[in-house]
């Protein structure tokens, strides 16, 4: 059985470690060990998880192995094991949030999320660091130590599921659940070169998920591959309305995007970027309109740079209203992290009508990308405008262009899919001259899941990025 | 022909003048004639017309003669004198919304309302008199003067739809429309004795009426009695979902009221009301329950008081939505009368959470109707806590508790009806020691109208209220 190292097993995809586990030439044993083994190695240097559960999961893990050899396979997460950003709820795990506030909250339930992967088998093994509250890009926690980038260290793992994507870019666990309230999955995935899918809005139960904007806030995979986030969002998606195709990973690679309408914005998104990004970006859309025989479409965008920037605003009105009606700001001020609570004072202060001229131009924005989506079935763009800056930057110049900060930079490409809800994924499409990953943004119709991770996959088909891990020495 | 004086001509209710012009006994122009004379008369005392189209109305009249001569009769609204309250665009006829920043605005289109009635063959005399943009409840206008109450005249009519509701109740006009965006349609109404109904949201289109909160706005009839009030609402409604019953004037009276679960408030209506009005309307609630059978159920409606306070925000933020949004205000903020322009300046300050807040708890009050309309058939209520004070009244005090504003007291019982969309009709229910009208408020559950007004009518058929008319002298 023990033909695999422990640095090859914790690299595998899920569905490779699932066929070995079927094949009984690997157990979970095995995996939840190999797992924690990397944990153990490389959590301090780079402060991936707040806590681990090895001995649960070894439990687990044995109870796993022992349903398997009997035959009685849960499906291909059984016996893999994962982990969750610290903002599920988990019952009898601490969920901080990556807070000071909830620093000792352990609830006395699993929320929606972590019941379905348990019901699906798959093994927890802990929970990832993350910006404070969710309510940031970088995961600089302010609390517990910044997360670091594996390919440069110095840098910013991205955020707000920044241990989530570190903890499945490096190994540590096969795939993660983050959550993406203006980018959180897909920056964090693009930053540190995994997949992150923001599936859409709806189709994973926030019910245990501390909130950011509840409105806003959606559950989604990180995972190292696009099958294995297809095979995540599987186990934790809700029933699609009867008239969508829900995705199925079995049939991902047989059913072929066909006469495909690849949108190619004409205004925001490639409007200010990085060179790198610029390029890596334009030949990785050339390369999934070669590969899958798609149509290029020029898609004009107009109202989107100026309906972002408002509908922000609505994403701030809502963090604030759970934080004050749950007491905590500006009551406990004081146990914020400086940028949390500087979010949090400027949210305090916006007016209820810059939150109704928000509600306006959500719905512009809305109805800009239904609009496109008559026209092509999906936009190509990058996630991020940059690669990850350093760790402690608060400031940024893209492109020539004047000074801004990391923050607005990060989250300027995610943010329109969250306003709107519609389903995007980040895939890995390259790395700088540095060697620090950049990822390429597909954005669909809603409940457009499953042409999405088709595109996806077809992309990742005809490249080796996602074969690539970061050196961990 | 002329068998009636124009006295007796202009307090016809219209199913009277309607029966009357059928059986050709009068004719519009003699319609027309009399409530030009009326509003001659009495408009430079009252200040209820803005505006009066007095030959175009002499037009149609002489039109509508000639087509009802012919037997080609558009229904029971055919050539009968109306009025609009000034917010409703009306084609070539100014629109001031009672305001000066609109003071020069001619509509080059009618609205829906203006449309419907039209066609329905009313008779257009003129536009009434308002509180400044609909934006408060006494109808005293700081550009055209306040209008008076015909019962009493140095006391305000109510408002917003102040002007409406005299000149339906003098005869002015056969009926007339106002908006209610807080209570704006049933308290002058009430004020002024005669009959105002706020339909289902959604019910009345709101194409062309100057907004005040777009999300609270509701337009309806004011008329002299339950069936004048249905024959109007008719006119200008929407089509019903497909599962709900719909009002028929011409059936009202067949379709007894039976079984009738009478919800009375145990909480928030009945807790801090002028004696007089109390004693007035618990005798209505007591005739309606005798002479209709009906069943009276204590109905707890705790949350309605909290809800009521908070869900009022959304209204503010709405109306500063609309006006800073068309550069009203702040530009022109010199150009409002100074209550209006108190209501910006505090609606301007007022917080994102603020208003997220008031989103939660206008929840909470659908919630507590909703459930109660599963008890009860219809809540009953007084209109307004107190009648109509004097003209240039600020405070008052209720009932021995501490003093509290005229506004606040005014709209205290007619906005859970905004706030949940649910219709509610005002009817008179009797008149105070020195003689000022008093009306009892029914709620009803959301498409409820024709169950609304088939009990308002069983109330109004065994009694004489709506029979009485200001003395004008």
């Amino acid at each position: 059985m023990a033909s695999h190292s422990q640095d090859e097993l914790v690299l595998l995809t899920i569905e490779q470690a699932a066929r070995l586990l079927r094949k009984k030439e690997i157990s979970p044993v095995e995996l939840v060990e190999a797992s924690l083994a990397r944990i153990e190695r490389w959590n301090p240097a780079l402060n991936v998880f707040l806590t681990v559960v090895a001995e649960p999961a070894r439990r687990q893990a044995r109870a796993a192995e022992r349903e398997l050899r009997r035959g009685k396979s849960k499906g291909p997460l059984h016996g893999i094991p994962i982990s969750l950003k610290d903002n599920f709820w988990t019952r009898g795990i601490r969920t901080t949030a990556g807070s000071k506030i909830l620093g000792d909250f352990v609830p006395q339930a699993d929320g929606e999320v972590a019941a379905r992967l348990a019901a699906a088998g798959a093994i927890l093994l802990g929970k990832t660091n993350m910006h404070e509250f969710a309510y940031g890009i970088t995961s600089e926690n302010p609390h517990y130590g910044p997360v670091h980038n594996p390919w440069l260290r110095d840098r910013i793992s991205g955020g707000s599921s920044g241990g989530a994507a570190v903890a499945v870019a490096t190994g540590m666990s096969f795939a993660s659940v983050g959550t993406d309230t203006g980018g959180s999955i897909r920056v964090p995935s693009a930053l540190c070169g995994v997949v992150g899918l923001k599936p859409t809005y709806g189709m994973v139960s926030l019910f245990g998920v501390v909130p950011l904007s509840a409105s806003f806030d959606h559950a989604g995979p990180i995972a190292r591959s696009v099958t294995d986030a297809c095979i995540m969002f599987e186990a934790i998606a809700e029933k699609y309305p009867k008239d969508q195709k829900p995705p199925d990973y079995r049939k991902l690679r047989q059913n072929r995007p066909r006469r495909i309408r690849l949108g190619w914005p004409a205004n925001f998104f490639f409007e200010r970027l990085d060179s790198e990004v610029r390029r890596l970006v334009e030949a990785a859309a050339k390369t999934l309109a070669t590969s899958t025989g798609a149509r290029v479409v020029e898609l004009p965008l107009p109202r989107t740079a100026d309906s972002v920037d408002d509908g922000t605003n609505l994403i701030v009105a809502e963090a604030n209203h759970y934080h004050e009606s749950q007491g905590y700001y500006p009551a406990r001020a004081a146990e914020y992290g400086e940028d949390v609570r500087g979010h949090l004072e400027w949210g305090h202060q916006l007016s209820a009508v810059r939150y109704l001229q928000g509600i306006e131009k959500r719905r512009a924005l809305e109805d800009e990308f239904a609009a496109a989506f008559e026209r092509v079935d999906v936009i190509v763009a990058p996630t991020s405008p940059i690669p990850a800056p350093s760790i402690g930057t608060n400031d940024v110049r893209v492109a020539g262009a004047r000074e801004t900060t990391v923050r607005a930079e990060l989250l300027r490409m995610t943010r329109p899919a969250n306003l709107t809800g519609f389903p995007a994924i980040s895939v890995p499409c390259g790395f700088t001259r540095q060697g620090l990953p950049v990822g390429l943004q597909l954005i669909g119709p809603r409940w457009g899941e499953a042409k999405l991770l088709s595109l996806a996959l077809a992309y990742e088909e005809v490249t080796e990025w996602h074969r690539s891990h970061p050196q961990l020495a």
